[in-house]
């Protein structure tokens, strides 16, 4: 059972139900948080008893939402149903579910989605899990009060980096003034979702931008552990500088390098539409998709960071060739 | 006449025209050119003869825009019917248009717009000119052709920071799907017109945040000319460096210095929705809103920092006592 064939039998689950499991996945973004607060809040709305479980709980960043402090790290009570959202597979449950604990329904929309459950609604054109509770919950017979509608908003802006990514379609920007319209604040939901920045990461930002390095299509910079000591701050990651970089016009390939010893440097690559950068990742032991990918590598800063600029080099040339090729008719 | 009661008149002044000449504003954002662009199409496709003029011409980073090259710095033909879009008063057209030579139809978002024409399509709720033209070709009898939906989205997208400012509503959204239904490429117009930023103005930011200071709810930088010889930025702004600073999280004002020469400064503050900073822009000889404003000051940098970081400090402990009395009921 799958696609919007499967309505009919989640709603009539959900009318049977009384205690509803829902699970989204480990290491939540706002899609995760978004479809879970969503649907949760539109269930309470209907007088459901509703637990609401993610194995790595709520992110700082994302705790604005209503709702959120709601959110446990593991099953605390009975239930006589259960929903895992925007999870491809039953792993991306971390330990709340297992293969004995199998959900009954299956709601997501990533196209590897391998329809685990008894009930699969899988859309694969859905840009976020939370465009498919947006677009069915009608038919569910579920109204959208005003904290699903700003949950179920907060999934559609970060799955899409603010309305803008390449899958958005019409109806996804129909679907968001409907949520506007049943009290989602957009203005409000966008600025904490997507545009607010920690000042300690935008400090961070400072210290990899002074060292900004371009050739030709690449550009790249570093972000050392003396950086993260100097502005004090904690994470092991580039607070999102990759995505500044991103941004840099006439741009193929952005990389960014991360100290996280003295022996170990962990890498984030970026490319445009038609730069396919996976296979540079998978050579340096890591992996991600064509346009976003990263590794983790020993040796120093400076050793990585000469293996991964000319690697880098090699596999744009390699990558620009194939796509004149491609644009090349031949004779 | 004003508002929607004067579109039959427009329809009717366009279908008595052969030669139409559409002017904006100098200093050109993108819903100046977006709506020169999104009207000067329309009017093609219809087979009118169009001239399109802006003072100041086409900023490069707008150039991606079909038909941009075909804008001119003055009017270089005769013309039968004169429209001017997207100006609140006459001398923003520069000197293009004047008092004698005042437009026929006057078509502007803008709420001070002071009517100077014959006939006045002055609609304050839109949040662009754009948005005005995509709601209301149709009525005047034009079909919107594909580069005409990419200007006029361009236009909505650069006029809500890409659809996001307060004054953001549901019809916005509605708007913008049904440009994309006639061929407007939303992920691409909004990485061109929002997202995308030059290197050296990246370069520029590393330096500005590596100095990032932050003092309660106040956060500040600078610019140096030495930077600017540093990273070869040619620019004498701040490179947008202000919205990095006012989308830092518990901050309610961001302000920033750039050197202009060693005894001149330039002055950029944000401040959050509630607190008025125009007044501190205006006691530098500044002006501008509530929630964005600038000044010029006579000294050296450090002399600057030190005055504006003072009056800053000061302005925002007067705004928020005001904003925690408005809070309080009175008894």
């Amino acid at each position: 059972m799958s696609n919007t064939s499967s309505l009919p039998a989640i709603a009539e689950s959900i009318a049977q139900a009384e205690n509803i499991l829902l699970v989204s996945h480990i290491r939540p973004d706002g899609d995760a948080i978004g479809s879970l607060l969503g649907l949760g809040w539109a269930l309470e709305a209907a007088g459901k008893r509703v637990q609401m479980v993610m194995g790595d709980g709520v992110p700082k960043a994302l705790a604005f939402l209503p709702g959120s402090e709601r959110i446990q790290k593991s099953i605390a009570a009975p239930y006589d149903l259960s929903i895992l959202l925007d999870c491809s597979e039953l792993s991306r449950a971390g330990d709340v579910l297992s293969k004995e604990k199998r959900p009954d329904i299956n709601i997501d929309h990533h196209p590897t989605n391998d329809y685990f459950a008894g009930i699969n609604l899988v859309i694969p054109e859905a840009v976020a899990t939370a465009e498919i509770l947006a677009r069915t919950l009608p038919d569910l017979g579920l109204a959208i009060p005003p904290e699903s509608a700003s949950a179920l908003l907060t999934g559609l802006l970060t799955d899409t980096l603010g309305l803008r990514t390449p899958n958005m379609h019409p109806e996804v920007l129909r679907l968001a003034a409907t949520l506007m319209e049943h009290g989602a604040d957009l203005p409000a939901l966008y600025f904490q979702a997507m545009v607010q920045r920690d000042f300690l990461a935008v400090r961070l930002w400072g210290a990899g931008l002074s060292r900004l390095q371009r050739d030709g299509r690449i550009v790249w910079t570093s972000l050392t552990l003396e950086d993260k000591a100097y502005v004090q701050y904690s994470g092991h990651d580039d607070a999102d500088l990759i995505n500044v970089l991103s941004s840099i016009a006439e741009t193929d390939i952005a990389f960014i390098l991360v100290e996280q010893s003295h022996d170990k440097v962990k890498i984030s690559w970026r490319s445009r539409d038609g730069i396919d950068i996976s296979q540079l990742a998978t050579s340096f032991g890591g992996g991600g998709h064509k346009n976003a990918a990263g590794a983790e590598v020993n040796g120093s800063l400076s050793e990585v960071e000469e293996q991964v600029r000319t690697a880098t080099q090699i596999a744009w040339a390699r990558q620009i060739r194939k796509e004149q090729a491609a644009a090349t008719p031949t004779v």
